[in-house]
């Protein structure tokens, strides 16, 4: 049997001494100008290679606006490569969304498999954020496609609109190859309200509903670790510290992963209602915050890199603190 | 301004004579054995050749066995574009699931887009079945990536957990591209209804609660074409006619994209409370039981070209009078 993986990444958030977790959701126009300035055309090339572009059947370009494209996601996977050695010192896990890769074509999703790869080459947890759902043999292909195999990332997120039928596929590749997945309970967005807090006649909001839901599925046979945690956690977001102190009583079992702080506007005091009694049970992600610190006003002036560094650490030892602070709470 | 993509998918339903969409959900091993045959190992190529395989960066094989899958995934494009020529006669529309190219890693995705173009250029309206759901930027890169540009869908499949947060992103670019989209309502499998019936006080499910959140956004500025439909439609399974009737009286003026007939045992009379009383407002999708219906009971001893095109025209045959009586009715 291969090790669970709620044990994998309990062991490496200790390792590492934060529950934390850095999004790779890269934007080639937020990158560090030095990075970006190695693919724009030079002034002195004519204007009109810039031709209306398109792709040929493989997703390789054909034209100057394709060239563009592809020198953009070389300059893009180079700097989450950067990105990737200077955090694994300091953080378990990342979360590398496929949305921005799949933007690129074909192209842009070998891309994402070469960042999951290095990733994991640096020790890192991985966690493919690409809320795949379906049913039946589509939700296996799926699951094969995200979670199966060492190059695959180590969990993925999963959307439960489809109940047992959608998540059971991906729960099965998990129990099989030690893989874990997060399956979307209370997301962080404002209208997420709209959606998930539709209630029964008993006050019972829909949330709690899919928590229950994903509760009992998780506890199925050889999903739970040693540390007491399934490889079946949740979603849910820093942004609602009430629900997700609820959460926590409701789902002992899930390890949270925790989306919303920073660039979304939740503070570590808010991510520490994600924790349980011992700090333990959760992982808090930052994107944006972290890979474009450069971009922030308190890092003007510093290089890129370092800025990166230091924005990492900070939000390793802030999460850090908010954990421990659920455990004397 | 570009046509309206309900328009343009109701002058195809009306062009064809029937609301009907082939399901292209290629797996290798359903293909017909003179295609598989192309494929499979000469029984004197030396076994140890099979090596157990990886892909390289670029997903690019780099032994037997990546070899065996990239010349599956040949075999499979092949016959995609095989049965898109024998069913463009008969039916306005496929859909092509992602998650079968998906599990072919980054090449696999190339294919989808080759199969994507191979429809377009036949002149069918095609809707990518691609279930992807986040928010704001992530949801624009999702967004861009499967539904803007002429190589790409016609349509797409999102789910609505994240509420219109998630929602609008994939509004945005239908709008601005006479695209459109179909969001979950009600799924066509079993455990549709541990999630989708959880009710409220007054007896309203969340199916009901997600339908009049589909069908607010639907009406939103420039959205509604001139037959009076918005690109923004609904996923409605022809497994529960109870609930499509009772949604096609809540949301007028969403086109359903209704599975489940055929393999998931659906009839043409459950079909028909997806239509309105003239008829119209529905699409009906047959995936298994067209393009795999050489391994099917009826079709015993048929050439697999010939049985593909008789079911095509059976189930459009179907489904048609299905929706004429549904305008009788």
């Amino acid at each position: 049997m291969p090790e669970n993986f709620a044990d994998r990444l309990l062991a490496a958030i200790t390792a590492k001494g934060s529950p934390v977790c850095v999004g790779i959701d890269p934007v080639y126009e937020k990158l560090p100008e030095d990075v970006r300035r190695l693919v724009e055309s030079k002034p002195d090339q004519p204007q009109q290679e810039k031709a209306a572009g398109q792709q040929d059947s493989a997703g390789r370009p054909q034209d100057a606006e394709g060239m563009e494209k592809v020198a953009q996601l070389v300059a893009m996977g180079a700097y989450c490569r950067i990105i990737l050695e200077l955090v694994a010192p300091h953080v378990p896990a990342i979360k590398i969304q496929s949305a921005y890769f799949e933007a690129y074509g074909a192209v842009g999703v070998a891309a994402y498999f070469e960042v999951v790869k290095a990733a994991r080459k640096l020790g890192l947890i991985v966690i493919g954020d690409v809320k795949r759902n379906d049913i039946g043999p589509t939700a296996q292909a799926y699951a094969r496609a995200h979670l199966a195999g060492p190059d695959a990332p180590d969990a993925v997120t999963v959307n439960g609109y489809f109940g047992a039928d959608g998540i059971m596929p991906f729960v099965e590749v998990a129990r099989a190859e030690g893989k874990g997945l997060f399956v979307l309970v209370r997301t962080s967005n404002k209208s997420a309200a709209d959606i998930q807090d539709f209630a029964d006649a008993s006050g019972t909001k829909f949330y709690r509903h899919m928590a229950a839901q994903v509760a009992a599925i998780g506890d199925g046979e050889g999903l739970t670790g040693k540390s007491g945690f399934s490889c079946v956690g949740a979603v849910v977001g820093a942004t609602w510290p009430g629900e997700a102190k609820e959460l926590r009583q409701a789902m002992p079992r899930q390890i949270f992963l925790v989306p919303g702080y920073g660039a979304q506007g939740a503070t570590a005091a808010d991510c520490a209602a994600a924790f349980d009694r011992q700090g333990r049970g959760a992982i808090v992600n930052a994107s944006r915050s972290v890979i474009f610190a450069h971009n922030e006003k308190q890092y003007a002036g510093v290089d890129w890199k370092q800025a990166i560094t230091l924005a990492a650490q900070a939000f390793a030892k802030d999460i850090a603190q908010a954990a421990a602070s659920a455990s004397k709470a």
